[in-house]
């Protein structure tokens, strides 16, 4: 018998990249999609499909245990400011109401709990798009200046204490002094709030939250953080590899050598 | 002999009021004013007074010396954003040179050495303004509500880590969700982005960092605090009494009331 997949859906195109890798891998596919939120192009993908509100936690466990479903990944980002006015069923409510943070990491791991205490097991997107996975090292041709690096030593062990209180995940740093930091507004709008207040030369921290599921929150890049980073005038970008996604990644360092940037991927807190 | 008091003056009000309130108590007073930050008014007011550019340390540090002040204060603020442009001076590079962050709290200790080092006795506003210290307990007519108090609960310890990292002085919450986090914008700016993010019904916490000098850097609160906040939509503001200063309080209250807000003054951490 075919395992099942399934497939909890938010925006933009990662949805869709996990469902034809988890097709291609002989899995049968179950999607949920949020209304406003999730790319109408899933339902003709999948197996089965449903049309969710968010917040409606009840309805999807339901649908997913209806349709004998195992395995459960989280794919897509959920803008926060929109999901504010979520209105949670019963079920979603009682997972909310018990939580003392409603911050992103805390709902998730609340998430997984709940969906691993229902039998199902939550996977990570790392099987199915292993090429998503943010590589390592220096990847654009310019090798980042010394002041450059001075802002990424300055800058990261301040970026992964945010990310201990279960803040942001970036951080924008121009000579040892913090210009942004990243609350719900997301991360391309903190890098435009950065450009503006601090102008020319800002260096974009983005981490993994300390403590963190990597099973759901990703830190996620590519070819709109780099446009973003030069209408900002940042000139360096310096990512966690291996646990984040990158996106359009070959894209995204042709568009950054031609603007001079530096793209940095950090390995256990090292270049 | 008359004491001489040098005022070290950045923008607004503040300067003036503090120089009243010294030539009250018997100072002379010696005035330092930073092009396109201080009130131009100061130099009339001052006994003595002299124009700088941000950055001139040892230029000021050499007036203040010549008219044999012993006493100095800060006050006023310098915007952070327009501040990035400065042109530190052989001396002023040499106390940015040997720091190791450039954010407010780091600065500004530097700079209370470096005058202490050159036989200076840095004062705070509390006995020239003691009137402008920010009082204690719920100053509004209406009481917060059960969930603005477990946003300030669900906040406060938060900020006060941000403010241990040296960051920002304010955060605005919503139903246990950080909304925005203070970097170089000021609050202001946090506020309305705030607003904007997270709707109705934020609310906004200013503290005190820790283990900083409430010479320099008190938490500033006043009307435009108070305007910004009722643009925004939010609801509550919680402060540090005591180590922040509340311009025009009784005009602010009577802005808050007539628009519902709740004003509550913070002290060691509780209501």
């Amino acid at each position: 018998m075919r395992k099942k997949l399934g497939l909890i859906a938010g925006g933009g195109q990662f949805p869709l990249k996990v469902c034809d890798s988890a097709l291609k891998q002989g899995y049968l596919t179950v999607g949920v999609g949020f209304k406003d939120y999730t790319d109408p192009l899933l339902a003709s993908r999948v197996d089965e499909f449903l049309w969710v509100n968010l917040g409606q936690l009840g309805k999807v466990i339901k649908f997913l245990k209806k349709n004998h479903v195992q395995e459960v990944i989280f794919a897509g980002p959920i803008s926060k400011p929109k999901a504010l006015n979520l209105r949670p069923d019963f079920r979603a409510a009682k997972v909310l109401f018990k939580l003392k943070s409603l911050n992103d990491g805390a709902i998730f791991k609340a998430l997984i709990a709940e969906f691993e205490s229902e039998g199902f097991r939550v996977v990570g997107p790392q099987q199915f798009v292993p090429d998503l996975i943010a590589p390592s090292g220096i990847l654009s041709f310019r090798k980042p200046s010394s002041i450059e690096l001075e802002s990424f030593k300055f800058g990261w062990p301040i970026l992964k204490k945010i990310g201990n209180l279960d803040i942001g995940q970036c951080l924008v740093v121009k000579e040892k002094i913090v210009i942004a930091v990243e609350g719900i507004e997301g991360t391309n709008a903190t890098i435009k709030r950065a450009g503006e207040l601090g102008g020319k030369g800002c260096v974009v921290l983005k981490a993994f939250k300390p403590g963190q599921d990597e099973r759901i929150d990703m830190p996620a890049l590519g070819l709109e953080t780099i446009k973003t980073m030069i209408e900002a005038k940042a000139t360096a970008l310096f990512f966690e590899a291996k646990y984040s996604l990158f996106f359009d990644l070959d894209k995204s360092l042709k568009l950054a050598n031609e603007h001079g940037l530096t793209i940095v991927g950090i390995k256990e807190g090292k270049i």
